[in-house]
């Protein structure tokens, strides 16, 4: 944490999510590969010397903006698997989800022609996510909710990525808090066992 | 079917054949936004006249050079519902999968960029895809395998799509039919109760 910490100091927290708020905007109005840092630069009134100290580069600077707006899996508790799976299904709001599936289903394409995106998005966005899962199905497992070897415990990132993933194509409808707690109760925890 | 007989019978189903093969490899080297009806009539020796009189344009030639590929699955009747799921998961093999997997993510921005390829691709791939997966399951719910008021009934299609969607991203890995044969095992055969 020594030189992250070092390198993050220099700005403030409040200025840190207005910038990653101007991002998240930059990123919808003209998507991955139009985005420049002169345009995130002139959008957020910094110069391009601060955003490359700082984050390095436009991959990391957009996947960490990304994981900025959405409140972390570890602050998840409740004490179940089912309240646990349900209050990660509420930490974003319907208008967010709607907002993110189309801002992901644009990225999904962008990371897979860009190594450093590809690099950054599973750095900063897909292993913390995985491990806070982990630790999440972990706890099921020693209350006796899930049996340790039940083969669908490697599968519950696919499941709910999944659900997220299909909603638009599948039914032309975005993903909602209202449907992923229904697919978590109808799919993910029978598949489990619990 | 009149209309479409008549449209379709201008040209030898192996023609038709050799015609969506080119069309395929154009859209793995150059993506759909790229390509071209130009490109296409000299890559396969046809009038760019021939091919929009046979297929309107260039969304549903795409969209059926993709549905062309796969067996259809209204010729899976095992007579078991996991033995009908495993040989879904079995029309293509590995090879195939793979390049298609990289195909589907191209097109899935494409398909929300652009109306015309979005409606193709519900009319020719999701809703036969769909419905042929519903007279399955309705197999199964009629031979007693599911029960006819299960809630993962409906959420069928969103476990197999998200299952092939989300395999590259995650696991840096390709689908596989061993992965997908294991992902029904673990996942939807239990979220069916079956």
């Amino acid at each position: 944490m020594g030189a992250e910490q070092a390198r993050r100091s220099r700005i403030t927290p409040e200025r840190e999510a207005e910038l990653y708020g101007a991002v998240l905007d930059l990123l919808r109005e003209v998507g991955y590969d139009a985005l420049t840092m002169d345009a995130v630069a002139a959008r957020t009134r910094s110069s391009k010397a601060t955003l490359y100290r700082q984050w390095g580069g436009k991959a990391e600077l957009v996947v960490k903006a990304l994981r900025q707006q959405k409140p972390h899996f570890d602050e998840i508790d409740t004490g179940t698997l089912r309240g646990d799976l349900h209050a990660t299904a509420r930490r974003e709001d319907d208008c967010h989800m709607e907002q993110n599936s189309a801002l992901m289903r644009g990225l999904m394409v962008a990371v897979h022609a860009d190594p450093d995106l590809l690099q950054a998005f599973r750095e900063w966005i897909v292993e913390p996510e995985m491990s806070a899962l982990d630790r999440m199905l972990r706890r099921a497992v020693e209350r006796g909710e899930v049996s340790p070897d039940n083969p669908a415990l490697g599968y519950v990132i696919h499941m709910l990525v999944g659900a997220f993933a299909t909603r638009t194509l599948i039914d032309e409808l975005p993903p909602t808090q209202a449907y992923l707690a229904s697919y978590i109760d109808a799919v993910v925890l029978p598949a489990l066992g619990a």
